[in-house]
């Protein structure tokens, strides 16, 4: 029954795209149909890489109608820079597409409400890509809390530190911020009360662009749960992506992914290999896990769970971020 | 250019023909054309959940000729019993294919040995699934090892926890103990001058069919090397395979699989998960990865690695070690 | 050579005082003439215990002019009630013994200078215990930081989680911040320029007391180190202390102290017993060395380490938390 | 009630000697009369350093009948060298004296048989140090082992990896395979039915001496657990004492005891410094608690542990590997 395979088009192979595009091919439940991709040279490499050469339409920007026209399409990834995902989420849900697009959705909130109201204008799905809500250890803590496993919670922490250095956002944005965000208010269930941020520029090239890379913020949720979160822009061991969930009968904690099982002992002490270098490597269960998620929702097997709640709550904290960094107060959002 | 697909043939759909098959599948570089099952039932089950049904051909054993006539089929994957594997893996050579045998390719020493006389006869090749030389850790291992990076090797120990409790083969077979030989001599880079084992029966139904469970064994090799191995039939916290090298400079071990990088802390201690339950978890990438070089060798891309010394070294070994058992003392290994 | 030997007298045999006294009993250097506590019981119970009923004078508070008038007695360990140290330690200095006072000096920042400009008026000798400079871990990371081992630091973060719950003094004291507040001056080697706290109340009992129990707390330094400050007054799984320092070359973190060596595998998961419960089993390293130092500087043969920028300035960090409670904002230390 | 200590002699002030009296000099329980050494001036060192001298009567080895003759001499700790303690034992126990032992006994088990009857004769004690039953580590293994917490026990399996390179002995013997073999016999509780072992020489200055430095031993036991021992007369990266118990219900380990808590993460991987490089940094807990318990004995407060069936027994079983490296042979045991 080749006809419960699901129709995919893929928009943008850079280094996300090519990620989802892996993990498609490799799955049984679909059939990718399309992909877009300006630079044609890329689009010509990656085909051939994945003997998908003649067998799967490359597409151009100027094409995006008649991959919206093909009626074999259900879905449709979007993996594009982050300023082109509103305008590309908005036209696929009015062609009747369900759509994967990459966080964040947009930097601006209004914009990330529109592609929802769309959503729901249309009967449409939306899944705004937080794969941490896929991670099998992450979901696991969050299972636990969540259902008082550690008490009443006192305390989440994240711990993001980004290799290698990425220029092309600041900061105090949600491409770097969204995730870390997103899984405190997930884990609280709800927006914080008051959010504060104090940052530095520890890094030349950073500081020249009157950016900062060092980053830590508080956020007070209604609950009585403290939210910490501490970012750097630039990791020299890795990529090191932590949580730790602390309440009233225990403590959580997950920490970043080694590379290798190999211990070594010398004389000079203990040591265990690096940990992974990349997003990739790091989260590939999350994103072969979320990808299933969209087709389960598509197939009409689970509900869509993230909802719009996440990306527009991740928007305002963010908004909130930002504009304590530029008055250096605390903010206390607005209800 | 889907010419440079290697064309393959599957015989055997059990366990680790699964494993195989998964692998195989998800591989831009070969294009499976064949499988062999007697079950039918789980022929078409397995297809089915590929939704490989009617795209691959599906042989019983009486149609193996078939499959050797089939000019397109260039490599052959032997995963039936292992009281099949001498006469495919013969007859497939005699087709001048090229042949990936699951280990042990028989627990006769003879009969490996008329497999290997026949790869030279007709010039093929004739890999011997020793999965672990392919092992990101266990090769990074034997390559500090052997390039002195821990100085002179004093002791190489290895140990094998199986779970399931699988009663189809006795203990003291090349089934159970070929890997952790191969290993030892592996590292050794010889055949032991002595071997001597002591086991017991721990478990009921172990010790009704007079079979043994617990194994200690010992191998003394010319280097100086010593070797320990020891091997459980029955694991109760999950599939636990260990390696441990150490040397005059240094010493490198590596452990079990965890399951999850989530730690627990709670009044009753630190928690962490549990290892992984099963081979095809714990050897996924070392299983990709020796699907890679038997493709390579195909292709000319690489020199085989595993040659005829190494099942046949380990089948010497594992008949000193009936013999160590049968006799009850440590067996001079002739050279 | 006895006469090299240390008189000292020890003041207070709470829990702390317990500490330093099993200590100094055991010291090769020491030689202890009196102890003070008003509570004769315990007194007489914690003396019969170490076997030195009658051979230590046990003095209570109305007979401490007895004890500054002991020509023998030249160092003071002041483990007394937080209220009572001013008092004591300006005593004690003007008559001219060296004083080694568990810290906090005192609630008041005024009062800490007080005693600090005593103790330059006398040319005496005043060591606030903050223990955690003499713990080998924390040491040696402090060694690494500073001399660049890690390059240009980015972040450090502590993290404190007290147990058993105490309520004697309100989590916003130097009494639970002033360790942790100290680390972070002391690897930045300077005040910070702002200080921001947010805090929650999740115990009952707490917030009984209007008192919060879950604390972060964010310091930008001039040098663009970020300090993350995390507390707890409760933890349910024992007594966890940890540090982590991060720079452009590296990162380093000391954790909670395990009790034992012993891992344990079963088919619900991998577990490894507790952390350490309280403050003296997981810092009796450091209580011993600082001890050293102090009896080291009373005999020349070593400078003091913990000067009076150590506890003014965690005083002065203290104050501004505390203001940062009260107003709900971001507080810029005055210079 | 200073009668209650009691009153002590320490024969020889070697590495093992010294460990003993600084634990002796630390307790609250104890008074130590005499110690007896032949060097006089590591005599003096020590006891300067102690600050002892004067305090403590020095005695040299034709002075030994002095202090069995003083009365308030209640037990003998020997830590002199071994082939001395046969006959330092016997006139410690006909002089009616609590006899502590450093293990071995004797190299002869007829010798250690004639320690134990005397103590029989003159219903006195002797408790030969086999620290290992009191590290809380092993201990809480034991227990949990010997009370059925790991189902069935299947294998036990030690490690023993000694540094610096010690000459004295031939690796073949109790005093390197005293501890390993009775921790073995303890947990099967009883003798082994068979043993064997192979060995080899990897380092010149032990292959010199026609001695070996690299150990494997294998025993089986009556009840079905077999016993595997690894031992390296030379370790390079620490002193490497392992534990390990599996059974039908789970495994435990317990591992070399590191020395720091802190670990490091650069672009080269995750380091955690050296494991400890001697025994009485790994065992200073185990020592300690022995000495209680031979305190407990002599008070009455406590049945003697380590009664004769422990030393006698591992000297059986090492006689019996003698053996079998001799004759290259599998020794069974008479029982």
């Amino acid at each position: 029954m080749t006809s419960t395979k699901v129709g995919l088009a893929l928009l943008g192979l850079g280094r996300i795209g090519q990620v989802h595009l892996k993990i498609i091919l490799s799955s049984e439940r679909t059939n990718l149909l399309w992909v877009m991709e300006e630079n044609t040279k890329i689009a010509e490499m990656v085909m051939k890489k994945h003997k998908m050469l003649g067998k799967i339409r490359v597409a151009s920007s100027d094409q995006f109608d008649d991959i919206l026209l093909d009626p074999s399409v259900q879905g449709i990834f979007i993996c594009t820079p982050t300023d082109t995902h509103t305008i590309l989420v908005r036209k696929a849900l009015a062609a009747r597409k369900a759509v994967f697009c990459e966080k964040p959705l947009s930097e601006e909130l209004a914009d990330i409400e529109a592609c929802y109201n769309d959503a729901e204008k249309y009967a449409g799905m939306l899944f705004c890509a937080f794969n941490r809500h896929f991670d099998f250890g992450i979901r696991s803590m969050y299972e636990k809390a969540r259902s008082g496993g550690l008490g009443k919670i006192y305390m989440v922490k994240t711990t993001f530190r980004d290799t290698p250095l990425w220029m092309g956002d600041p900061s105090l944005s949600q491409t770097f911020l969204s995730h870390d965000v997103d899984l405190l208010c997930w884990f609280a269930g709800a927006l914080p009360d008051t959010v504060v941020v104090q940052a530095t520029a520890n890094i030349k090239e950073v500081a020249g662009k009157c950016d900062v890379d060092t980053v830590g913020i508080l956020m007070r949720f209604p609950c009585g749960m403290l939210g910490i979160l501490d970012f750097c822009k630039y990791s020299p061991y890795g990529y090191d992506v932590r949580l730790e969930v602390s309440g009233s009968e225990g403590m959580e904690i997950t920490n970043a992914k080694p590379v290798s099982l190999v211990k070594t002992y010398t004389q000079s002490g203990q040591s265990t290999g690096q940990i992974y270098a990349s997003f990739p490597d790091r989260f590939l269960q999350a994103y072969t896990s979320e990808q299933e998620h969209f087709l389960d929702v598509i197939q009409g097997k689970a509900e869509l769970e993230v909802t719009r709640v996440f990306p527009e709550r991740a928007a305002k904290v963010i908004d909130a971020v930002k504009e304590s960094y530029k008055t250096g107060q605390v903010i206390t959002l607005k209800k």
